[in-house]
């Protein structure tokens, strides 16, 4: 049975990434690598966590700024943030406004784009899955927009002891209650708090 | 030297208290004590608690809406949630519109009406706390104020494992680092976790 699960970073005033995303600061005007200390203070410790994170789906549905820069259409020389094998392993669903053939990477990564919407790409993106999960990479819009329309089964937030004060708040004016969801793990941890949402 | 000091729970989703304060509902439309639930689970248990909170203090700011029902002005009986002994045995600035006496209470409790605004409810509290601390008892609305205008010197927050959807939000469009705020101590806790914000 195909969940759609999301995994995401969250500042102790609830902000996931900063503002003014670009090709020169995909994550904003933002060092977003203080809400990712507790998951790669060291690489091996972690592995296992980002492995979990990664390698529990078996399809991915991301924003366009988290597969690059994209804006007046694809240059056609952008292959994504990763390099030439990308961790996904599996097919990846991106959001796009521009058409663009699948690209195949090392390691079997495929990124299809997807011009025709969330739950366009969404189907396709479980149709892929087969059974397993499917993850909604991000970005915080996008993810906003899978929360709203209810289509996430599980989300994983990672509250970290850090204050942001401004960027892309990431539950404004979402009413996780009224969409169904609950809180159904609490897990105070040394350098975030983890909480697992389930509608 | 003379600290300003306040205490305020927060759901994961940032809320702090519910919409529609009034007599019959002084804390809005939500049971706020799911937010609570860390401090009162047995009162033993938590008296310390309690009374670092209300005794570390010399005296104490509050908004209208903590202290009782007073839209269209006092009606001349009412003296506060709290019964003839209220926990504070120390003055209380209320912050309202309408003048009223200073109300005393049993315990060393007075209760003195502040129509002229929150620095001069604040400049009251601070010459009556002789050096000690002072503490502004919220609710939301009030500690907002004082935080915008950087009075705040220290900020404990029990973030709860609980979502709540709609309400009071807590910091909405509040950017406490560009204020000079940051975090100074992070404690998770098995009820809640408690973080310390201090300028």
């Amino acid at each position: 049975m195909t969940r759609v699960v999301c995994d995401m970073m969250v500042s102790a005033d609830g902000f996931s990434a900063g503002l003014d995303q670009s090709e020169d600061q995909p994550f904003g005007d933002l060092d977003t690598s203080i809400l990712q200390s507790w998951r790669f203070d060291t690489a091996e410790e972690n592995r296992a966590e980002i492995d979990a994170i990664v390698g529990g789906a078996k399809s991915f549905v991301m924003g366009r700024n988290m597969f690059g820069p994209v804006r007046g259409g694809w240059t056609g020389e952008w292959n994504g943030w990763w390099g030439p094998e990308p961790p996904y392993h599996a097919p990846v669903f991106v959001l796009t406004h521009h058409e663009r053939e699948p690209l195949e990477m090392e390691g079997g990564t495929t990124f299809h784009f997807v011009t025709d919407g969330i739950h366009a790409a969404l189907e396709r993106a479980r149709r892929a899955a087969d059974g397993r999960d499917v993850r909604v990479g991000g970005g915080v819009a996008t993810l906003r927009q899978y929360l709203r329309e209810r289509l996430v089964d599980e989300m994983h937030l990672a509250v970290s002891p850090v204050l942001l004060g401004s960027g892309e708040h990431l539950l404004a004016d979402i009413d996780l209650p009224a969409l169904g969801y609950r809180i159904t793990e609490y897990v105070p941890g040394g350098k975030a708090t983890h909480v697992v949402l389930r509608r």
